[in-house]
C-alpha cells in the first residue's frame, strides 16, 4: 500500500517553518504499514497543488494532503482538487451546523470567511475536525484512486490521521485481502569509530540481513545503524529486525552502546549505578556540555554529584589542583593536565569515577602541533586513569559535542572491562 | 529564477529525522532571490532519486539535491544523477588528494569505501568542502540545466550552499541580466516577557509596518518577531525592513536583546567584556546548561572564567560555601540558597559577576509548593545580588533551556542599569 505525501505552504518553502507534521506522518503511516514513496511541498497556488496531485496520482493510488484547507485568502487545496477530479464544491448543512456551533461555543459570530470551509467536494466523506473548523475530506475518484486532505495545524492533522484516516486505510487493505504489512525500524547505535571502520566490521553480515536494509547514520554523537523492514508481515518484521539487532551487535561488539533512543549518558550513570559509585565531571574546552548531558538524564542526581568548569586555566590550579608549573610546561591540551583534572575532580568530590576535558574548539587558539578540534579525555576510576587524544573534525560545537561523547565512551569501556 | 529542492533520505520519509537543512535552504535562497518552487523528498533508490531529478528538470532550470553523497552503501545520488544525463564517472585526482589529506590529518588510515567519494560526473565542478568528506557537485547538462548535489549533513550543507552554490546563482542571474526580487526576513529578538505582553506593546505600530508581515514565534529563548519583505526589490526592502525593526526595538526597550541569530550569552559576554569585568556561574539543576550556553560563543575565555556544578548539596557546601544549615531550613531551592551560590561563586572564582540556578527541573521532585518547573536565578554584580523566581512549564529540558536564559537576562538587565 503506497501512498505520498503532499504539503501545502509556501511558509514551508521559504524555510518559516519546520516541517514536524512530516515526522508524525511518516512514522505512523510506516507503523500502520503504508508507505509513504514520496513527499512534495508545494506553494499555497492553486496550480502548483492541482500539479502535484495530479502527478502523485499518476504514480501511487494514494494520495495524502496537509495544509490550504483554512479559511484564509491562501487556502486553496479543496478546489484546486475538486478541480482537478472534476468534482463540485456542494456546501455540507452538517459541517455548516457543527462550524456555526463551534463559533456560538466560542462566544464569537462566525466571520463569513468561515461558510467556504462547510463547502465539500461531490462524494466525498467529510472527516470531523474537533480541534478545529476545516474538517478532513476522504475523495474516492471510483477509479480505486483516493485523495485524503487533512488541516495543515499539527495536533489537528494528527488527530484526524490517528482516528479516521488510519482506520479507512487499514479497512481498505483488509477488504482487498491484503495481509497488512509494515515497515518498521530498529537502531544500533555505536560512538567511537568512524563510518567506514563500522562498515568494514558489518560488511561479512550485511548480505546476511536481507531483506531488511541498512542505513548508516554519522553524527556527532556517533554512528547509528538502522535497520528496516519494508512491507512485511508485523511479526515476521518483528523477529527479522531482532535477529538482525542481534547480529549487528555480535559483530561490532563493546562499540555498540544500546538501541533506538538511547543517550550514552544514561548507559554510564546506569552502570555505575548498579556499582554503587558515583561521578563528577572537570571540564574546559567542552564548559559545561559534558555536565548537561549527564543531567539532562531524569534521576541522574542520585550518581552524578557536580563537577568544575576550569575554564581559565587559574580555576585548574584552584579548584582541581592541577599544578601551575605543568600546565605552563605541557600546555592546558596535554595528557598530563587532562590526568590531574580528572585525579583532582575524583579527589574534590570524593568519588570513585571522574571524568575531564581539555581541548581546542575553535575557531582560534589553533596551532601547527595543537591544531583545532585537538581534545584530550580522561577518565578516572578508582586508582587508574586512562586518558584519550582525539582530533575532532567539524565546528565548535561539533567538536564540544564529539568530546563529551568521547569522554562518557572512555569511563563506559573501562567500566565494562573492570 | 526557479530552483526545485531534493532531499534525499528514506529516513526522512518514515519520519526518523527532522528535515531542518529545508529551513536553511528556504531562507538562504530566498534571500539570494531565488524562488523554491518545490521541494521532493525521496527514498534512498537509485530509480527514486533518478525519476525525481528528471521530473523537476522538466518544470525547472535548476535542481538541487541533499543527500546520497557519503561513503556507504547507501549513498547513490551521484550514480542516479550521473545516469540520468549521460555522464561517466570518473576518478578526480584532486578529490582523491584532499581525501587523502584529510584522513591523514585525523591520524588515520582511507578506508577503501571512501574511494568512491573521489569519482566525480564528467564535466562537473567540484564545489569544495573542508568540513567533509563529500565534495559538493555542480553539474550542467549543456542545456541551460543544472543539477548541485550536496551532502546532507547539515552543517556541510549549509556551508556549501553560502559560500559555493548562492554565488555561483547569484553570477548566473546577473549573466542573464535578471532584476532580482527578494523574500527577506529580520528577526528582534526579546526575552522574559509573554507572548501576550509583547502584543501589547506592539499593537499600536502593527499597522505602520505593511507591506511587510510580522509574525511571532516563541520559543524557550523568548519571543522572537519576524519582519518579512515578499518579493521587493532587494535596497527597498533592506531600507523597510531596517526601519521596522528600529520601530519595533523603541517599544519594545530593554525587552529586546537583539536581532537575527543573537545569542542572549553572546550579548552578555559581550557587557562585561566592555567593562574588563569577569563572570563565573553556580549551577544546580541546570547542571551545565549555562556554562555550556556562555562557552558556545567563540572567544568566551577572555570573560568567562569558569564555574561550579553544584547538582549535589554536598558541593554547594563544600565548592560554594553555602551554608549547610541554610539548606536544611530553606531548602536547595529557595532564595537564600541561590543568593548564597552566586556569592561563594563570585568569591571562589574571584570576579566581578557571578550567576546562580537552582531549580526543580522534574519529572519527580516536585512539591505542591514548589511544583516541578520552580527555578530561582540569581545574579550578582559587584556587592549587589538580584534574584527571581519562576515556575516554567515544559518538560526538564524546556525547564533548564528557559532557567538559563532567565539568569543570563538577569545579569544583562542588571549590568544596563548599573
Amino acid at each position: 500500500m503506497k501512498l505520498e505525501v503532499i504539503t501545502v505552504g509556501t511558509e514551508l518553502l521559504l524555510g518559516h517553518t519546520l516541517d514536524t507534521n512530516a515526522v508524525d506522518l511518516g512514522r505512523a503511516l510506516a507503523a500502520a504499514g503504508v508507505e509513504v514513496t514520496r513527499r512534495t511541498t508545494v506553494a499555497d497556488r492553486p496550480a502548483a497543488v492541482r500539479d502535484a496531485v495530479r502527478d502523485a496520482l499518476a504514480r501511487v493510488a494514494f494520495v495524502l494532503t496537509t495544509g490550504g484547507l483554512g479559511p484564509t485568502s491562501d487556502d486553496l487545496t479543496k478546489t484546486a482538487v475538486a478541480e482537478l477530479l472534476g468534482k463540485r464544491l456542494l456546501l455540507d448543512e452538517a459541517v455548516l451546523r457543527r462550524l456555526e456551533q463551534r463559533f456560538r461555543h466560542l462566544g464569537r459570530p462566525m466571520p463569513a470567511a468561515n461558510r467556504g470551509q462547510a463547502e465539500v467536494p461531490e462524494g466525498a466523506v467529510v472527516l470531523p475536525n474537533p480541534r478545529g473548523t476545516a474538517p478532513g475530506l476522504w475523495l474516492d475518484d471510483g477509479n480505486g484512486r483516493v485523495v485524503i486532505m487533512l488541516p495543515g495545524v499539527p495536533a489537528e492533522m494528527r488527530g484526524l490521521l490517528l482516528e479516521e484516516v488510519l482506520p479507512r486505510l487499514v479497512a481498505r487493505r483488509a477488504a482487498a485481502g491484503e495481509a497488512p504489512r509494515v515497515v518498521l525500524s530498529r537502531t544500533v547505535r555505536t560512538t567511537g569509530s568512524p563510518e567506514s571502520a563500522i562498515a568494514e566490521r558489518v560488511a561479512p553480515v550485511e548480505s546476511g540481513l536481507e531483506p531488511l536494509t541498512l542505513a548508516y547514520l554519522p553524527g556527532p554523537a556517533g554512528v547509528d545503524l538502522r535497520l528496516t523492514a519494508w512491507g512485511l508481515d508485523p511479526e515476521d518484521a518483528e523477529r527479522r529486525l531482532a535477529a538482525a539487532g542481534e547480529r549487528l551487535r555480535e559483530v561490532l561488539g563493546t562499540r555498540c552502546y544500546g538501541d533506538e533512543e538511547t543517550d550514552l549518558a544514561a548507559v554510564l550513570l546506569h552502570q555505575l549505578r548498579a556499582r554503587g559509585e558515583r561521578l563528577a565531571v572537570a571540564e574546559s574546552c567542552t564548559g559545561g556540555v559534558l555536565g548537561s548531558r549527564l543531567t539532562a538524564i531524569p534521576g541522574a542526581s542520585d550518581t552524578f554529584v557536580g563537577g568544575v568548569i576550569a575554564y581559565d586555566d587559574a580555576v585548574k590550579t584552584a579548584l582541581l589542583d592541577v599544578p601551575a608549573a605543568m600546565l605552563a610546561q605541557q600546555g592546558a591540551v596535554s595528557e598530563a593536565v587532562v590526568q590531574a583534572m580528572a585525579a583532582g575532580a575524583q579527589r574534590r568530590f570524593g568519588v570513585a569515577a571522574a571524568l575531564a576535558v581539555t581541548g581546542i574548539a575553535g575557531p582560534s587558539g589553533g596551532t601547527p602541533e595543537k591544531p583545532v578540534g585537538t581534545v584530550w579525555v580522561a577518565a578516572r576510576h578508582g586508582d587508574r586513569t586512562r586518558a584519550l587524544q582525539r582530533i575532532f573534525p567539524g565546528a565548535r560545537d561539533e567538536i564540544r559535542a564529539r568530546s563529551a561523547q568521547a569522554a562518557l565512551d572512555l569511563l563506559r569501556l573501562a567500566l565494562l572491562e573492570s
